[in-house]
């Protein structure tokens, strides 16, 4: 439970004798609001949810978030890359305030709890301290990330690589289906002129905390309702062509063939044996793979697929990936076919603030909650925020793993569990 | 050496001591000056052909071909499906004659000898019988069939099949890029109402002789200048729909995965072990294969993939299927997916004739050029032909098996044995 002392009273009221929990049913009410905006038509909150970045929908659902805002006494900024910030002052308003916040946009064909849970609890956490007068020392700001799905192509965590000043040299003149970047963050009310304004200098905030649905199945399986984020991955992608000799299927012998398919076959497996060789929680996958020409009849002459690896060390990416490039030659030699592997950008790991992780334990534990730490294998805003202030993370069950998809589930009484947390933890780290 | 007794004087001339031989430049000529109908803008004979059937490129080739054929003196008549066919009368009108020809479409981005070397081949024997007043007892006829290669989905050996009496019901009503099969025919000068007419009865034709490059390598390998058609191969596909589950390839664990592509994958190299674990020189190729989602960062849900096998054999080609279907389910089972493997239409295979093949090889000998006999991988309009009269096809080397490409290849002496030991063919089988 959360220590009396942590809070400060804010009015004349006196504090109450039992700290406030948040109010879970309003919690669910609001993440079902939000959930109309992007909702398929005629569809219910089980069908999911389209709120591209930048949207129209993205834009009315920041309109309806801002208005909560309001309501919780903190009238919403929007800085030059459009996220959107709220304060409430503590008693010490020169001190660095502690951050915590997600994002609202989503995937197209998304769900209603990535980004939105840890959006509104946030909101809520400002409410809530409102409505019983509660202060903290340090004063607290709750965060909206503009655009964290990957929407122009290739780049996602748009609003907090801003922030983190990790945009890239002439990125804003990109366009994406017919948009202009900065004509997108012009939409949503940010200022692409100004754009190195949004950038967040190191210290200015105490410590960043973010909510988020596990989006994995690891807690949902085991039970565990808070799992406590050590770190967020470092993912790693290669672009691999595979070159060999498109050739009529029904006159070239087995034994002549050069068949791309064949060598892409291996090198799939490859990954995956590869992947799984050494113990921890690695992963690599082959999600994309297309073939030309690709026709019934005729061998493949070429293939182009991605091979992406996850793991916190990145001493380890390096060590696996050497491994797939020399299982690649040997495939290479064997298929008489040549295997062409490119290391593209590396997302580097962000590693949570081990003081950040206690605290958040403590809070979970003294709630009477289990919690786990777990590494993030999906890409947050948090890792763009860890590179400017000590991070942490809190991961509530998501049933079946399923995420960025409409089956996205995470029960009522773990977002409440994993708000509760948020709660307390943002209220230890402000004292 | 043709005989001379293989020969009637057509006219007042006598015989010529020696039996002409082809003109080889001249039948090199005509190939070149045929390439430049569907030749890319600014190419030249080395960039290919796209010459689609019953395109306005397929038209004007028709249109070059039907004027060597009266150069020939023998006038070209077009059936209802499109084919083009002309005569050279014999001593014996009364006796059924003997056809040969091939097409003159192409796959798009195709080569100049697929087709047409067998066409013009064709067309210059009643041209040199012309022009040495040479007359068979059997009449002969050159044929050139309408749109071999596949062009509306999933068809080829259009003209051929009409004359088989094998068009689907409704087949003609089919539109494909815009186009209803019956104006495609139409457009050609075929006359779609009456397609029934196209159909050639059993015992039409005394015999059917197809020369035609090879289109893989074994001839040119080995030096052989004469292959011998001994049958053309069943072609069997499969359509194989696999199903995992789509999940984030950063949260999922390796272990909890259900990945449609390494199924795939493993079934891709069972389909090569499978058919290799035999002798024989069957075939079988994954050539198309499609995931979905097909992004970089989703682990795939879904991959369809077909799978060709092709052999003389049916019963080879059932053994084969059944032991990969045994596969497919052991996959499945160690993959945690569904596979559904289901059999398409059998294309099935067509023998040649014993005596015609006899016939091709004696011919060949008396020329002195090494003959083998060998299985043709690839559909031709001479498996339709098999139906309705004894079939036999000469192949001439593809130089490294390449075809269906602009690098599609066959040596100009090469090109003038095929034609000679046609020529001698067609004689030897009029007399």
């Amino acid at each position: 439970m959360i220590s009396r002392r942590s809070f400060l009273a804010a009015s004349a009221l006196p504090l109450a004798a039992t700290p406030p929990r948040l109010d879970a049913a309003r919690l669910r009410n609001r993440i079902e609001d939000l959930s109309v905006f992007g909702r398929p038509r005629g569809g219910t909150f089980a069908d999911g949810v389209s709120r591209i970045g930048y949207s129209d929908t993205d834009i009315t659902a920041r309109r309806f978030v801002m208005n909560l805002m309001r309501e919780a006494g903190a009238a919403p900024r929007i800085d030059a890359a459009g996220n959107i910030f709220c304060r409430r002052d503590g008693a010490e308003n020169s001190l660095p305030a502690v951050l915590f916040g997600s994002h609202i946009d989503s995937v197209p064909d998304g769900g209603n709890f990535d980004g939105d849970l840890g959006s509104l609890a946030s909101v809520e956490i400002l409410r809530l301290m409102q409505e019983h007068g509660l202060r903290t020392r340090r004063p607290l700001e709750a965060v909206v990330w503009a655009c964290e799905e990957a929407t122009f192509r290739g780049n996602s965590l748009n609003g907090s690589r801003a922030a983190a000043g990790r945009l890239r040299p002439g990125e804003i003149e990109e366009v994406w289906a017919g948009l202009r970047k900065a004509d997108a963050i012009r939409r949503i009310g940010g200022d692409p002129e100004r754009i190195a304004e949004a950038r967040i200098s190191p210290g200015r905030y105490h410590t960043y905390v973010e909510l988020h649905i596990e989006q994995g199945g690891t807690l949902a399986r085991d039970g565990v309702p808070i799992g406590v984020v050590d770190g967020i991955v470092s993912i790693d992608r290669h672009d691999v062509v595979i070159r060999g000799m498109a050739n009529h299927a029904g006159t070239t012998p087995m034994a002549d063939r050069q068949d791309a398919l064949i060598a892409a076959s291996r090198l799939t497996l490859a990954v995956r044996e590869v992947v799984t060789a050494e113990p921890g929680s690695q992963v690599g996958t082959v999600g994309h793979l297309a073939v030309t020409p690709n026709a019934a009849n005729v061998i493949p002459g070429l293939v182009n697929l991605t091979i992406e690896l996850r793991d916190l060390s990145s001493d380890k990416l390096d060590r696996i990936a050497a491994r797939i490039r020399a299982r690649a030659e040997a495939i290479a030699g064997e298929t008489r076919t040549s295997i062409q592997m490119t290391a593209g950008l590396r997302n580097p790991s962000a590693l949570a603030d081990a003081g950040v992780q206690k605290v958040i334990e403590s809070a979970a534990h003294s709630l009477g909650l289990r919690a786990r730490r777990l590494p993030s294998g999906a890409g947050h805003d948090a890792q763009m925020m860890a590179t400017v202030a000590p991070m942490g993370m809190i991961f509530v069950p998501s049933v079946a793993g399923i995420s960025h998809s409409p089956k996205e589930f995470t029960a009522w009484e773990d977002c409440a569990h994993g708000a509760d947390v948020l709660f307390q933890t943002v209220v230890a780290l402000a004292a």
